[in-house]
Parts: C-alpha cells; structure tokens; sequence
C-alpha cells in the first residue's frame, strides 16, 4: 500500500469527523479507541443501544453516477432510525470503510456526508477503520457500515410489549429505496441495458439521482410526535419492506393491517415493477414503496401527528388480534 | 437473494449469540437495535470505549483454506485489544459480515469464533449485520469487521499523558501476524506459486496454519499485570508494526528505544522476510515481529512483571525523551 496516499486521506476524515465533536468526546480519532464520557445525569436504569448497518450494493450506482456524498450521510442516518425504533437519541457514531484501493476523494466525499449527518442528527463522528484490501473488493466498488451507539432509560424502551390491538400505524415517506433493493435494481437496468441517465416513465429525474436519493432520518419528526402524543413502537422499513419490518415490532398475536391505498406509491417504484415486471409479492418484499418508518401509536395520537404541519405523517392502517403467520395484511 | 436460506444463517448465528448474553443484554440481535443496560454502580466519570476494526485480507487466506473459526475469534480479540489500551473492560460487541453470497457454513464458522471469543473476553454479541452484496465482493470472498464498546472511568484511561521518560516497553508475544501484513503475504506466495500447504524453512508447520494463528487477546495478562504494577500506556502492535504503534501512545517530545536483540524474532517472520527478500525496514512497518502488544510502564512494575509466570512477559527497551521525526529507534 502506498502508505502516504492512505494516511493523507485518512487525516482528512480526522479533521472532518473532530468538527462533530462535542464536550463528550474525550478522545477522537486517532488512538486505538474512542472514548465518550457518559456524563453525571444519567437516568438510573440507561440503556446503551446499539445497530450496525451498511448501505449495501447502493455504493455501485454511487461508483457509476461518481457522486458518494449522499452515501456517508445514508450509513448514518440508517444507524440512527435503526436506533430509534426503541426511542434512542443518539450519541456516537463509528464508520468502516473497505475498498480495494482507497480513492482518496471518494473517502473525502463520504467523511463529508458522514459528518454533515452526524451534526443534523446531533451525535458525533468518534472513530471508524479506513481497510485498502486488494483482492476483495473490484476496482472502484467499496462498502461502507456504520456502527451507532444511543441512550435511553431501559423504562422508556419502545417495542412490541407496548403495541394494542387498535393501534393506529402512522408512516413517514421515505426519499427513495433508502439503502435496500439495489440489487434487484441494478440487475433489471443492466438486463435492459439502460444507463442511470435514462429517466422511467412518470418519474421526475433520471434514475441514477433518484436512487441515490438520501436515506431520510426520522430523528426529528419522531421527536415532534413524542412530544404531542404517546408512541409505542417504530419499525424502521428496510430490506424486506413493510411485510417483514412492521412485524418485527408488533406482539406475535397481533398483525398489522394495511390499506394500500391509503398512500401513493411513489413513481420510482410502479416505473421499477413496470420495468422488471417484478411481481406484486416480489415488489413489496424488495422495496419500502414509500413508506420509510411507521410509528405504532394509540388512537389518540393520530389526530396530534397530522397537527404537526411540518410532518408528513399518513395514516396507513391498524393493528389486529390475530393468529397466524400472515403477519402484515395488505388490504 | 435466497430469503430462506439467508434468514435460516442468521438465525443460528443469534442462536449462538445468545450463549453470551448476560443480565446487561435487555434486547440481542432480531430488533433494529441491540439494548445494553449500563447498571447502578457506574464510576461518576465512567467512559465508553469504542473501537471498530476488520480482519483485513486474512479472510482470503481462510477462504483458501477453507478454515474459518479463527477469523472470528480475531475480529473480537483485535476489537478488545484496541479498547485495553485505554484500559477499558469489554461490554459488548456487534459484527459486520458481508459476502458476495452468504455461505451458511462459513458463516456459523466465524459466529462460532465470534461467540467463544466474547466469552473468553467476557462481552456479550449482542448485534450484527449480515450483508449479500452480488458484484461488489468476489466469489466465496467475505469481509468481517467489528465494533467493540468498553467502559472504564476517565481517571483511569491510560495514555501518553501518563507516559515518563525512562518507561520501561514491556512486550507480550504476538501469535502470528494477527491481522495484517496478509496482502504482501499473499502477494509473495502467489509470485512465487507457493500454496499453502508449503512449509517454510525453520517454521514449524504448513504457512496457511501459520498465518490463521488467532489474534491473541490481551485482556487477561494486562488484567493480571495491573493487579501487580503500575501501567501508564498500551500500544496494540497492528498495521504499521512497532515502528506506527508505539508512537500512538507516546508524549510528542518522548521516543521508544526499542533493542532488537532483546527477542527472538519467530521463524514466520525471518521466513517471509527471506522468501520475498523484504528490505528490513518494510519488513519493521509491515509485522508485527512476534510483539503483540507493549506495556508502557514505570520501572517498579517490571519485575512484579516477570513474577506473573503464566503470562511472557519480555522487556524489550524504554521511553526517552527525544525531539524530532523518529518516533522509534531500533537498536
């Protein structure tokens, strides 16, 4: 490895990440560990939670469009909804980055969207690993994961034990097919020979910026929503899609209850199952049809979502008692 | 992707993860987010600790050898020695795995590697995220990495603010090439068609069991050794080799002498060095040498050292001071 090409662009994700920093971080990047300091208020019964996720094969579309920004702010704002789902705010973020050669301005380019999302969702960029490992990875493709740590009170965790029959779900609309599906999609655009400058019926830019679209973080309207009305899950929609999310906060008797058509699905996706001719089953297992969260939340908390007027809160169904393995209805 | 033969992986992978899990682990791997309850008797300045780390281009030598057990017992050890050097005790860890295709062999290989090694460590798997990228990775090729957080109290974490002139560098022995050099390994073995049943001269088995030794973990020696002594630094002897990693704890104006003659370098090392004709520096920044980790201590700890006779303990030079661009002086 050319050490000082490596080091240089390293360095650089330093002086980026230390703009995050906050009286919390007590060592940065640089040692062989990050330290945070906890602080002296903690709630009695705090709870550390935890996620690691990756973006997935959406690094190709970045590698062929040539723009990688929106990847960094992707890997943090996955990890933060991830760790929101159990009502976490979060505290410090980790990145690892491979490739087969580090191309120091693809680095550059990720540490600038990774640091502007850490300083949006308030936490802070205290460490990551930089792997240059020829051999594993073909020219140009790498792969990003994050690892988030958050804090809660173990009393004010959110999950199934909450969720009542008659819980309404209540959806935030995701920007795009945030970090999942790419494969299918890069698959279907390359069978047809189409480039990401060619734009699909219906839909409004060419395909290539509508795929990397940034994966929204939810931090701040769920937020919003705790503070006007109770929440009792969340279920951050990703691969496998509402149909194998939502249930994974609900209570195993019970079953989400959907309408379809109380959304639009955006364009992208009708124009991607035209496209593929993927079917109905298919398409709703692979992507999140617009639906990037939903909140689980009592009845009386519908009415204070759709107050929130900077908030596109919908309404896209309920929760049932009920047996079975069909734990989404689609309706 | 296979959804059922992926899920079906998974899922004895959490089933093995759970054999760590203590009363801390309020929520393992199924939900977005792992959750950690901290307790009630934490220190009023407690830290966390974190680390991330990968195992780097050792996964191609244990796709060759088709032995996988090893690797992740490294990630976990490699991950709870970046965190010791701050003096922090392991409290949980989550892994990144991703492949080109998930293998459920493989995979149940490195999370039963991964599970004896946290609790030989005393941590808990708590999360993981298990990646198939298609077309990013090549064939039977996987990447693993791993985020380790630790706790200790910020008037207790070791570092170059403790370090004096006239420490003594007391190493521990390294098993192997632990987790680097495997590229230039790999590149002098495949241009000289070398496989890895091939034993090298004055080495002590086939090269392939050689360079799947696990990364030792050093918690329990250093554990031992702050029963005894003082200890004011420790430098975890990764990528970069003594000469890249010792500096990293010590003061700017302080140096580490370093006598070469002070131990006898293993046989893997002198082995590769002749068989690619290494120059003696790369060979320096690219091993390990047979140091895993140094203890930067005062004086009085040394002998109390040597007592501890379940663990090698072995001085290897001393801290000066010292102005200037050498950080290490190999004598």
């Amino acid at each position: 490895m050319d050490r000082g090409r490596a080091q240089a662009a390293v360095a650089r994700v330093a002086q980026l990440a230390a703009t995050t920093h906050n009286a919390s971080v007590l060592e940065g990047i640089g040692p062989f560990a990050a330290v945070w300091k906890l602080g002296a208020n903690l709630p009695p019964d705090a709870v550390l939670v935890s996620s690691t996720d990756s973006v997935g094969t959406k690094s190709k579309v970045a590698v062929a469009v040539g723009r990688h920004k929106g990847i960094g702010q992707d890997i943090v704002n996955h990890c933060v909804n991830d760790v929101l789902t159990t009502g976490a705010e979060p505290l410090f973020f980790l990145d690892y980055f491979a490739s087969g050669r580090i191309e120091a301005n693809v680095l550059e380019q990720l540490a600038e969207g990774m640091t502007d999302a850490c300083l949006a969702n308030g936490c802070a960029l205290v460490g990551g690993e930089t792997a240059e490992m020829p051999g594993v990875y073909g020219i140009g493709d790498y792969d990003l994961a994050g690892f988030l740590v958050g804090m809660t009170s173990a009393a004010a965790v959110l999950g199934p034990a909450r969720v009542r029959a008659g819980d309404q779900l209540l959806a935030l609309p995701s920007t795009g097919l945030h970090t999942n599906g790419y494969s299918l999609v890069r698959h279907l655009l390359a069978e047809r020979e189409l480039e990401y400058d060619t734009q699909l019926p219906g839909t409004s830019g060419p395909i290539g910026d509508l795929l990397l679209a940034v994966h929204a973080s939810y931090l701040e309207p769920i937020r919003a929503l705790r503070a006007v009305g109770e929440v009792h899950a969340l279920a951050h929609i990703t691969g496998g899609g509402i149909i194998e999310n939502l249930p994974r906060v609900l209570p195993l008797e019970m079953a989400g209850v959907v309408d379809r058509k109380s959304w639009r699905v955006p364009a992208l996706f009708t124009a991607l199952q035209e496209l593929g001719d993927i079917p109905e089953d298919e398409l709703w297992h692979s992507f999140n049809m617009g639906v990037g969260l939903i909140a689980v939340v009592p009845a009386a908390t519908v009415a204070a979502a759709y107050q929130l007027s900077q908030f596109q809160f919908f309404g896209i169904g309920e929760v049932e008692q009920r047996q079975g393995p069909d734990r989404v209805l689609l309706r």
